[in-house]
């Protein structure tokens, strides 16, 4: 196999993308962010429907090495943890990293349903009712709750990583989850930050390792935006968050 | 490692955990459905908070296997498949099924969340507006992407199989897939099975294979019913389904 990855996402948001950027980037590969260079999305379009060798794929992300294209961020993640050294040898632990990874994808695809809780394929402006009473409910019950748990696996694992005794995939993407999440809903974080002090810290430490502080200063981190999945509409996110319904 | 499997979920749907069951079935394993029998739910509720040994878990289904203990479907047919040689050994492969079934998890979330879109902490009753527009939508839009996919998926492996050449745990989990739509949105399902040829091919032919037909025809297979992932609610899927804008 090659040692060089091409990553296929879109080119203009962090999005799921993101979580293979973060781990390609810490696990110092060299890749192309495909999309991003002069041939734009076409490749990646038309890799999407497939070929009489490749079959057709779901949706980006998906990464391309040598031959072998794969979708889906955690299976990409999982392949690539064991090769950028960013996952334990340990069959149980790769287990529970890639439970772990899928956990946050759950939250990930709940935090995009905040502004589409109706429908992928329609507007946000035509399902903002909808919406403002998905994110209270989003911001009440779901974040503290998904938050909540990852603070008690890192504290259950000695507090300053989720696997193992160095950094992993997964606390690369639990910083991204705490990243979009605080730029989406600042306020409704706001409340709950007093009690995930591990998690915040394992967002800093990431943030700070050498290769992350240099792509974050870099151009090629996306800033965040409202085309992508954490999504910041002051409507969806005021000061006093109040659950729609049973409280 | 011991040969014997216990598997955490609810006893009274087959929701999620309905995914491993069929795998434990297919692949002749031991294995114990902890909640089903006189314990209950108990052992469950409080495997999920975590002990000294064991990491808290965010939801069921999760399995023990000796003193590993692991939670999110994919992840546990991913463990699982080797095992009970539901999957290639080909590394390539194991990451398409993941791929695969990780695309089926998505699709099971939306097939939630048109009963739910609103909050899955709210009853039905209090988002049933919400409810018929998400169901609409799916039954228009998604339905058919995923379904379609996976139909190309089939076309492009041979038209038999998903993966590789005989059954793996991604076809069986293809298989509950299509039964689940099928229970859930019957006139929604109608328009969309003259394109699914190969996949309604697969869902057959699993469901004749002599293990699975057994599991079937036991009490072990729990009924479709209105708490589970697929639910049929009959406003949720007239006989003339409409998306609700956009068409």
């Amino acid at each position: 196999m090659p040692s060089s990855y091409e990553l296929y996402y879109w080119p203009s948001i962090q999005g799921r993308g993101e979580f293979v950027r973060l781990a390609l980037e810490e696990g110092g590969a060299r890749y192309v962010d495909v999309a991003r260079g002069k041939v734009g999305t076409a490749a990646m379009m038309k890799m999407l429907k497939g070929s009489k060798r490749q079959a057709p794929l779901f949706a980006p992300p998906f990464l391309k090495h040598g031959s072998l294209v794969i979708a889906q961020t955690a299976n990409v993640l999982a392949y690539l943890g064991p090769r950028l050294k960013l996952v334990p040898a340990d069959e149980g632990l790769r287990a529970h990293a890639l439970e772990i990874q899928l956990t946050l994808a759950d939250l990930v695809a709940e935090a995009h349903d905040t502004h589409h809780p109706i429908g992928v394929d329609l507007y946000y402006e035509d399902q903002t009712a909808e919406a403002k009473k998905r994110a209270a409910e989003f911001v009440a019950k779901r974040i503290p709750k998904f938050l909540g748990w990852l603070e008690a696996r890192l504290a259950h694992n000695g507090g300053r990583h989720l696997i193992g005794g160095r950094v992993s995939y997964v606390d690369l993407s639990a910083f991204q989850v705490v990243a979009g999440l605080t730029y989406a809903f600042p306020n409704g974080m706001a409340a709950v930050k007093r009690r995930i002090p591990k998690l915040l810290a394992l967002h800093d430490g990431v943030a700070a390792r050498p290769r992350i502080a240099a792509y974050l200063a870099s151009d090629r981190r996306i800033p965040f935006n409202e085309d992508g999945i954490f999504r910041h509409y002051p409507e969806l996110d005021p000061k006093n968050h109040r659950p729609s319904a049973h409280d």
